[in-house]
């Protein structure tokens, strides 16, 4: 990129540290163009143990300084991996295009929410109510013991494993909501990039080592490791000196990295965000009054990013009745005129073929609909509705695995009883959806409070696809959705999971954290005896 | 109690929801005095796996209306279940007295933590913060997207099993921290009572079941289980029904409960808290000041409860220079007068034997100091104080073990490059002090820095017995201290560890949360767009 003095050739190395390093795993892989089905340079080298040392020791050695930058410093860096985000911009969106087969609008939209996302961490870290600050004020007259002076802050639990996701090349991998947060609660971070997209990750791993420099930050604060194999993750996480474990993809995966992390000898958290069908609701009087365009809707939803996203709803659920044929006769046209798009990968579009081959032989299921097929995509997925009955359904466990891809599942329910057995048979979810209409009122306001126990976010109207980064959102949920019910892994909370509070008992003032002092130099936002700080 | 009401006398039975139960779990057991070493009656019945199921089943009942009610509901609740053991407090404390060998003065003190606690969290629970409610404001007109609203609060995670603990018979048993955070968070709570306090444990089940039957709540919400065996603990862990776990005792108890519950269909949280020696650090500068006053507040700290306190110190480290002999040979002197004291039960003190004997068999660890044997008290301690150097500490692992009861080891430090290198080995702790002095101003701050990564609670002067219970307290600490590092098990966040975030997008006024309304009619503190609402 003439004039910048930016670099954007790929070398097909790991990043360690500021080292180019070649992987002396022993083995070598390249990425495959979804659309050719062709694999493309250049190779990159597997990781190996000797590798993940390497990269964990430069991470423990940086934690000691790095911890100890201020909340606006690691702002100052977190913005400008931003900037360095977009000064490679057009490198980036030509190789995640290459790698993954997403269409430039979507790599557009995801390239500015992981910059919008790092700027807003900036933000959350100088506001510093992050930091849970709270004092207690000690009294020395009380009786019959003296009241202590104990204050709280939250301090980073040490170097991060970060594994990068194959549905989101950008904003849940090298520099998405993970690294971030982690960066931005003090943590070094250390990068498993997902084998699907190695180049983007090389060009993103590269913006944030020269956010590293320019800030004078430790070289160990990130790494980029590129591996195929599961050994390079389960040498990660069982690594002494990674202390906590950030992951989204399958549910299988998860559950392994899980189970290496508690077989350590000392524990750390994993946090997998891992399986969701994220059920849709559409209540009678929906139904009646709108059920063609809630269908037509629904199609945009399950295909749009060929269904290849978290949120995607995988299952919807129509109160039989008035409207109901519509919705279904709405969507299957809908989805007969979606056209097959790439999918991520070989791997990923043949087990969309292998989920739907099976939801497709199952008792009691019909096919609705399916899409336009396209011979001159080598990975496609073509898109798919189905059709069953709550008693089917309720009969067949199976039917609520995830299909990922651009299938999804309609369920036609008999009754407010039989809705109910099914919910309780739901397991954990990223989300679930309610359409309703006024004269629903007394069933919504039922299900949006069963929900709330089912999900992690709960939307009325509208569909789960898009997850909006803000102070509020939850993009978690109980098990199996993820492995850790009581966080989020996108929007300014997912700091938290990095963090762990620390108790300060009559520390004298100049041996305290400046933002514990009683004169609050960083004007952080502070609870005194539970009460907002005046 | 005449003119009360109120019956105190033990039947001997579980408390299921509203009935007295006869456990069937085929066995029976008897507190034993630990003063006379004698049984006292009445029996209790083990309780096998119908009671798990009858309790549990009552508490998922109970869950759908009691996470409905208000937080001025709860509070209630909680406030009338310390006034409930308030007016049973001499039955109560006559029966602790009686199974624990706690002298009077102690079970006044917890008595006053127990009731103090439940008070302080239902003014949690009215201010509201708790709740962790935010709003992100919609905008229907940002392109290319509109913004939806989103808004967020907590809500509990269901029916919650609570383990008593040996060594609080009432602050971390039935009415304890875990069981009274886990009722604030509108969790519904089963007790296992701890089998060395049933009486105790029965006690206090029927001043809460009285404040369920006066609040009008269900009687599920509250079930007190007796046993002895392992068994009930695991058919109580891992029955479908129980969400999470609240434990505090050895870590050989609280790792089979996390891998109980790690090992279910659905994984569940468990909160325990297990094991911790507490490391001092005396600096130079401290010694040569107050060596012999250091020594002697050190030992009170040691012998009080009969070392039987998770935050009792185990370790001691003095940096050798002048004044470390003054503190060993004035904890040898203060330690030689204390005379044994009852300790909790007959397992307790055998496993003290054990733990004392083995430290004294130590290469390289000298006996310092022993107390005064008793004679008359069956299950004593006697005190014991130990010493040992760096070079030997650091060859020997074992040394870093826990005894559970009046006894420590003192360890004399060669330089401040042997203090880091001990630092390093040193596992998770609830609690680490540092003495200084202004002198070693410069090794403090190093130390603070240090020892914040180490433990829960960090101490400048002071000793970290006796834990205040508040809003900035943390009891918790990296493992092996507990199985949750980011929580903490005592103060009001302990509330924290049974809620989980949800978000609510787009969902109309009339069917949020009331927290979330527009108006806030509950008038609790939220976040909007991040900051505090005005």
């Amino acid at each position: 990129m003439a004039g910048t003095g930016i670099t954007t050739d790929l070398v097909g190395r790991s990043l360690i540290g500021e080292n180019d390093v070649v992987g002396t795993g022993g083995s070598a892989f390249r990425a495959v163009d979804p659309m050719s089905g062709e694999a493309i340079g250049p190779d990159y080298d597997e990781c190996g143990p000797d590798d993940v040392v390497r990269a964990t020791t430069l991470a423990a050695t940086a934690f000691a300084a790095y911890r100890r930058t201020t909340p606006d410093e690691r702002a100052a860096f977190l913005e400008t991996i931003a900037d360095e985000i977009e000064a490679r911009g057009d490198a980036i969106a030509a190789r995640v295009m290459a790698e993954t087969g997403l269409p430039a609008p979507r790599v557009a939209a995801e390239t500015a929410r992981t910059t919008g996302q790092l700027r807003m961490f900036a933000a959350t870290l100088r506001e510093g109510s992050w930091l849970q600050a709270r004092i207690d004020r000690g009294d020395a007259g009380r009786t019959p013991l003296p009241k202590p002076d104990v204050r709280q802050r939250s301090v980073p639990l040490g170097p991060v494993a970060v594994f990068g996701a194959s549905n989101f090349p950008l904003a849940f991998s090298v520099a998405g909501g993970d690294a971030a947060s982690a960066l931005a609660a003090g943590a070094p971070v250390v990068v498993k990039a997902h084998p699907s997209h190695p180049g983007t990750s090389e060009l993103v791993g590269r913006a944030i080592r020269a956010a590293v420099q320019k800030q004078g930050l430790p070289e160990g604060t990130f790494s980029v490791l590129q591996g195929a194999g599961h050994e390079l993750g389960a040498a990660l996480v069982t690594d002494p000196r990674i202390k906590a474990v950030g992951f989204t993809g399958s549910r299988r995966g998860g559950l392994a990295l899980v189970v290496s992390a508690q077989q350590r000898a000392v524990p750390i958290p994993v946090y997998a965000e891992m399986s969701s069908v994220n059920p849709v609701f559409v209540l009678p009087g929906a139904l009646a009054e709108r059920g063609s365009e809630l269908g037509a809707a629904f199609v945009a939803s399950v295909t749009g990013s060929a269904g290849q996203l978290c949120t995607k709803p995988g299952l919807v659920f129509l109160m039989d009745g008035p409207g109901a044929d519509d919705f279904v006769a709405a969507a299957g046209r809908a989805l007969g005129a979606v056209s097959a798009a790439a999918m991520l990968s070989p791997g990923i579009a043949e087990a969309f073929g292998t989920a739907t081959r099976a939801t497709a032989s199952s008792d009691g299921v019909r096919r609705v609909a399916e899409g336009v097929p396209v011979e001159a995509i080598a990975c496609s997925g073509v898109p798919v509705l189905f059709e069953t009955d709550g008693a089917a359904f309720l009969a067949r466990p199976g039917l609520q695995g995830e299909m990922f891809g651009p299938a999804s599942l309609v369920v036609r329910v008999g009754d407010d009883d039989e809705l109910a057995r099914i919910i309780d048979v739901l397991e954990g979810q990223l989300t679930a959806t309610v359409h309703g209409s006024p004269r629903d009122r007394e069933l919504a306001a039922d299900l949006v409070e069963r929900l709330e126990l089912l999900a992690g976010r709960v939307l009325y109207g509208g569909w789960p696809t898009g997850v909006e980064v803000g102070h509020a959102m939850v993009h978690g949920g109980p098990f199996p959705a993820t492995s850790a019910p009581a966080t989020t892994s996108v929007g300014m909370r997912a700091i938290e999971r990095f963090l762990r509070p620390v108790a300060y008992q009559d520390v004298p003032e100049e041996l305290l954290p400046a933002e514990l002092r009683d004169d609050n130099p960083r004007h952080v936002f502070r609870r005194v005896d539970g009460l907002p700080e005046i």
